[in-house]
Order: structure tokens, then sequence, then C-alpha cells
């Protein structure tokens, strides 16, 4: 049996609020506010503006990460969640990104990443969460 | 036509050194190396170590970012290469990275972020880059 230690959900935003996914502060609020509602625990983010258009950013959580780019003169955002073990929900943190941003039209695709062969019932151990050390 | 805004490698490096992608600074080192070889500007850098193993990161580059995730216990690390517009070459971090973890076993995938119409002959613009404000 296969089973991956990781699990990946690639969203495409498309048709946003331009002036919403311009503004850096409400991006990073944003991001912040789902992740939390997803029942992650961030370690750290770390967010930046683009002159004239755009933001880049990511939330780093004890299960992996999410992060953004967006092209407000597009109208879009990409955004990856990469997570792992079972304790999060990712598609809270699409679906209340979906509202944050307005976005009238969402596709994602769900990769699984680092699959291993297991014995049947077993499952794979994923890295302990809540402890870690800044570097 | 459809053109992209940004391109995503996602890599998956098994049979790696288990010593070196437990180790946070020589994980930092190699991204870090390996991101500049590419001809990316980096922005930020922000690096983990989990108890009692793994460590995650990022590097924010000007052309969007680099991120990882490793499990030692199971010789394997997880890599997105998410770039915007022609100037770097992502494959160069890919190489690089396979040399510094000593990985045995490398396999990717390429993906198109943001797909947009345009008339025939004509390119999507891209964010600039080298200008941006950091939060």
């Amino acid at each position: 049996m296969m089973e991956a230690l990781g699990k990946q959900i690639l969203v495409e935003f498309y048709d946003c609020d331009s002036d919403k996914i311009n503004d850096v502060i409400y991006i990073e609020n944003s991001l912040i506010q789902a992740t939390k509602a997803s029942n992650a625990t961030i370690i750290s983010h770390n967010f930046h503006k683009f002159s004239p258009y755009g933001v880049s950013g990511m939330v780093v959580i004890a299960e992996s990460h999410v992060a953004i780019h967006t092209w407000p003169e597009y109208k879009y955002a990409a955004v990856d969640i990469f997570t792992c073990g079972d304790t999060i929900d990712p598609w809270v943190i699409q679906e209340q990104l979906k509202d944050y941003f307005e976005s009238k039209n969402v596709s994602s695709m769900e990769m699984k990443r680092g699959l291993f062969k297991v014995p049947q019932g077993q499952k794979l151990l994923f890295k302990p969460e809540n402890k870690f050390q800044s570097n």
C-alpha cells in the first residue's frame, strides 16, 4: 500500500477583487485567519508588497506551509497549501480565502507528496507537531 | 493562445543523506546557494528545525519562492520552486539541491500557474523585479 507523507493543494483564484489582493496587510490577515481556522499551528509569517502591483508571502505552519503570490492586474492569486498529518483541514483555507479575495472562479488540484510503500494496516509517521526550534 | 503567469516545479528528493537534510544550517545554506546560482533575487529566508527530526523553510525571491520540507527519517525532502518571468532557471536549483542532499532518486513535475488567453504574438506582463517594499 502506498502512503504519502504530505499533501499539497494548488489553488488558482481567478476574478478576485484587485484592490484586496494588492493590499499586503489585508492578504497577511486573510492568510493568518484562514490558516488558524484550519486548526494549523502558525510558526512564522512573512509578506512582501511589490511595486507597482502584487504581494508575495508565506505562513509557515507546524504542519508545513501556506504560500501566496498575487497579480492584481490580472485579478489572480496563486495559493499553495502544503500539509502533513490529519489534524488540519486544508480545504477550510481555500474556502475562507475565496471569500476574502471575492474570487468568482476557483480551481484546485490536490497532489500527494513523498509516497512510500507501507505494510497493509500501517501508517507513516509524521513530523511531531508543536515541537520546534526557530533558527 | 494560453500564457501562464507562473511556473512551479514540484521536486521529490528520495534517498537523501539523512544527516544533511536534518541540519537546518546546511539546508538554509544549500537553498540560498542554489537559489543564487539560478540568478534569482533573494528577498528573505526563514528556516525552522523540528524536534526530533525535520526542517521546513522558504526562500522568498523577487521571482516568487523556493520552499522545502524534509523528513530525514525517510531520507526524503519535498521542494517547490515557484517562479515567474524568464530571467531565472529553476532547474539549476533542482540540480544543485540534488548534489547538496546527495539524493539518489529525484522526480519532478512542472505545473503552469495562472493561465490566461492572450492574442497571438503577445506576452503576459510579469511582476517587475527588484522593486518591492518589505512589510
